[in-house]
């Protein structure tokens, strides 16, 4: 039976996040075949590996699952697919941001009829002044329906547009439907706290779940995430990462967090970082194939030499602590 | 005695490079008070720190050196004391990119005189093809005048400019006096790879230093990389992990880089990151303000317990090992 | 009966604009309703129109088409539309342009079965050097598959992406399929010249028609375009500027320009230009309804004064002529 | 004697246009030697010039000024001369636009003391939101002095910040010191109309003159510009059109304003326009070289040709009325 996380007297996704033991949304990969077919196949070994790495959901579709690269069918059998491995246990929200409002609007209709708990929205389109961007979000939301609670995504590298906390706060207290955001700006730490610290702004306390591959997470924790919202090839670490921060062990937490830092750091570097995620994915089990659709970043023989050593060293280190 | 590096027979700044024990240039700070005015008197001390660091030269007024914030006297007297606080023993090279052409040229003519090693020019004005990347370079090398040394910095998140490996092997091909590449095209691993994989396109094997606050040094190094050109509070672990590199100690040379990495990537942040190092460079003795000329990020209470926590965190794991 | 212009041994598009007695192709709108329904009862209307004014050709699904607004049946539908009423009368060519390739092959596989002359493509996607825009060429012709003929459009002002000509003359030489470019890079006329006398390099003459709402059609004609591919509300002034232009009478040609160049001006003017040319052609009776689907500009009070005027001034300067 | 315009009980900036018989302020070019060298000589012919056109004012050191080309002494040359020349006839605003804060500081402190009646200023620096944009101009307010009269540039074109009415109304209530609009967002018109819709919001009317080479003054005059401050070849035409237009006269205008659009409109191309303009100015015998410095565009053989035709073609048509 698929759960209808809010639609029909739901669970709240907002509320979810901050009273779960932790916060942590798994970004997704898309799988494909080295010829760029769709492996639907993979996505059942994929939510298994997720829900066992301790993750609080899964979403979707978004930038770093190829969502651009799908057809419209396509996009629709990768939800169906994630959605029905998932059958439930955890929510899943889904990317649909596009440039085309009808586009959003459609996909939204269809994965919320399939049993997603919201959709992830980021305002695109070169928007260079608050009403703009403010207009972008309210149609956004619109467009998708009022009662389809909404993930908002700031991330102003990818998409060139700037949401300061005023514009955030206004949003957040005109729309009901906004439940959440997943937050990476860059540098993002201060904008973080402004944000905890002009909740009255906002009318309500939103959750916040942090993105860039996980790059500030403890500093993130400390300045009231309520977890991590991003792609990595070990969740289990920002499940731990966060489930120490919750606990007040920052301590631990920053030493679980360093470990993995090196690969971190590697995977979150720009063009070539989905690669590197699908390639310690593929190494791991996880998936049957490394491969991105095209146009899509292909590992050169020094980046995997690089990725044996850091893997080499992770392991090392994990068995020595 | 002002050691003249290049010109009336000077040392070959590339060949010093390559050739030297290690290759870090430290990219230096420009000291001001908390009322935004330069103390020429932190120069000496802030000398003294990078030598005794073990750099192998100095970068001055380079963009985290505030350069576009000093008028053109002010930037003339921060060289000239740096250059005399140096006092020939490392060579100095002096960034000189401005989008005014002429300002470059007499800004070049004049540390040249005074004793710089060379200067360092990065492309900017939006530039969006091959052979306008080509002209402004080989317009700026005329400008400053063909017996000036210069390192050519590639820094496209900075300036917006791409150069392929093919404008850049044309370059060093044509203008003897392009005697270095400061690399911090990101993702740039592979980019550093092709590079020396297509040294026969540029006649000759250039020195290449990297930046990107050290980010990626390790793997820098090990695509043939001949050291860093970057700031970072703790210069000393560029130097260490540049000469352990050298010497074939990789796994060495990664112990010593992951401890510091937590602070690498927090200073490495956009925006945010001069003000963090001048606050370690402040907190460690070298400089007598941490503050940043206006407009310029100030460290909110957050930001310097992030600081603490961090610090500590590096110190524990220094005397531990 | 539908005619296939190029395919199964159907004509050459650009020998068709070169032999041509006039080589304008119109770009058509897409007419909506004022709730924003597709309007596909004015599509023949709209054609009749512009067959009456003479034009060489059709342009649909374009950037002034609306095309990003269009769900994929729809974009089929109007095309299907379109290619109906015009019944082989003149060529088609429908723009295919999209950030993801497989929507991208997939419109212009159903387009060219349909009886489309050709599709028409801008690179898109920020790219920044040479290498980076033949790629994204030569897989664009790649994936609309190598026996559909290109119209190559050029509009750095639209795309960010800039065709330097040594470029575009790789391009023309290596993929037998570009049958056209849409010239509309500004400043141009420099360009358009330089692509004139570098035929050789090229290795054939391709045939140019020039866009920006004919703002410099004069001007282009004495630099060797071949005619215009653009919207304008007076598509017959297009036709007859080229047509005089092509018998040399050159002075009479800007005699018909500039009797209308008031309100090119005018409709060429970002944002709201569209919604300029929808309300003329609405006032001329092709259009139902001037409405642009949402999100798009619209006409203010003090905009449809400023129509008035200009309608009436044109009206009066053609007939006292 | 120099008049000094506002300091010291001089003439208000804003009421003087408001009330002044036309509202023109030239953009007046700076004049160079084919070698590049300012021809200083040239600026006393080129003051007449342009009073004799019946401006009301003049700007100097704007963009078209090629002000980003001079060294700080040259600029302050550059204004000197040109206030000598004009000896308090009518007021010179100074463009001080700078990334370096400070510079802009020290030249509007040097060319008020010099007798300008005002500085320029175009907020710059890649801004993205409302608050980043105030930021920038309540600082650069501060930095030229609060007693300095400031006239505001909005030209999103060529500075990427975008400011949006209520931004601007803001700033005018809050900052006396900013005397006038300097209108050149593209479009504008509706944008022209909100500001003078919303005076209340700014609390006083401020005054408006338009920019982009004059494309579209008699609209903007009818949206309730008070003149123009832009640069073209024939600046009697845009006083001739502002003096008709203030008089009620909106068709002799219009009429006066056609004659000439042909070669507004080649003037206001971006890159090659400030040439066209500088030959035009040659050709009439303003200036004794028509050169740019470098870097800047060369005219073609086929631009001469160009503006043959159109020198002509305007020529007949004034003898004709």
């Amino acid at each position: 039976m698929v759960y209808h996380w809010f639609r029909d007297g739901g669970v709240d996704l907002g509320r979810l996040i901050t009273e779960a033991e932790v916060g942590v949304f798994a970004i997704a990969v898309t799988p494909f075949d080295t010829g760029g077919q769709l492996l639907v196949g993979d996505i059942e070994t994929l939510v298994e590996f997720y829900v066992a790495a301790g993750v609080s959901g899964l979403t979707i579709l978004g930038m770093m699952g190829e969502a651009d690269k799908l057809l419209p069918e396509e996009s629709l059998l990768v939800a169906e697919r994630f959605l029905a491995a998932v059958s439930g246990r955890v929510p899943v929200v889904v990317g649909v941001s596009s440039p085309n409002p009808r586009s959003m609007g459609r996909l939204a209709g269809l994965v919320m009829d399939k049993g997603a708990a919201g959709v992830m929205i980021a305002p695109g389109g070169n928007l260079k002044h608050d009403a703009a961007v403010s207009d972008y979000v309210r149609t956004a939301c619109e467009v998708v329906g009022e009662r389809t609670p909404v993930v908002l995504q700031d991330f102003p590298q990818a998409t060139g547009v700037q949401m300061p906390v005023t514009v955030l706060n206004s949003l957040v207290r005109d729309l009901p439907q906004i439940v959440m955001l997943k937050h990476e700006d860059v540098p993002g730490l201060a904008k973080l706290s402004r944000i905890r610290a002009t909740v009255a702004e906002a009318g309500r306390r939103i959750s916040i779940l942090t993105g860039n591959g996980g790059l500030f997470l403890p500093q993130e924790m400390g300045r009231g995430a309520d977890g991590a919202m991003t792609g990595f090839g070990y969740p289990e670490m920002l499940v731990g990462v966060v489930r120490l921060a919750r606990e007040g062990r920052m301590d631990a937490a920053e030493d679980l967090f360093d470990a993995y830092l090196p690969l971190v750091r590697y995977e979150q570097q720009p063009v070539m970082g989905l690669a590197v995620r699908k390639e310690i994915l593929f190494r791991r089990g996880v998936l049957s194939s490394a491969s991105l659709r095209r146009p899509g970043y292909v590992l050169t023989r020094e980046d995997r030499t690089d990725l044996d050593t850091m893997m080499n060293r992770l392991q090392r280190r994990l068995t020595s602590v």
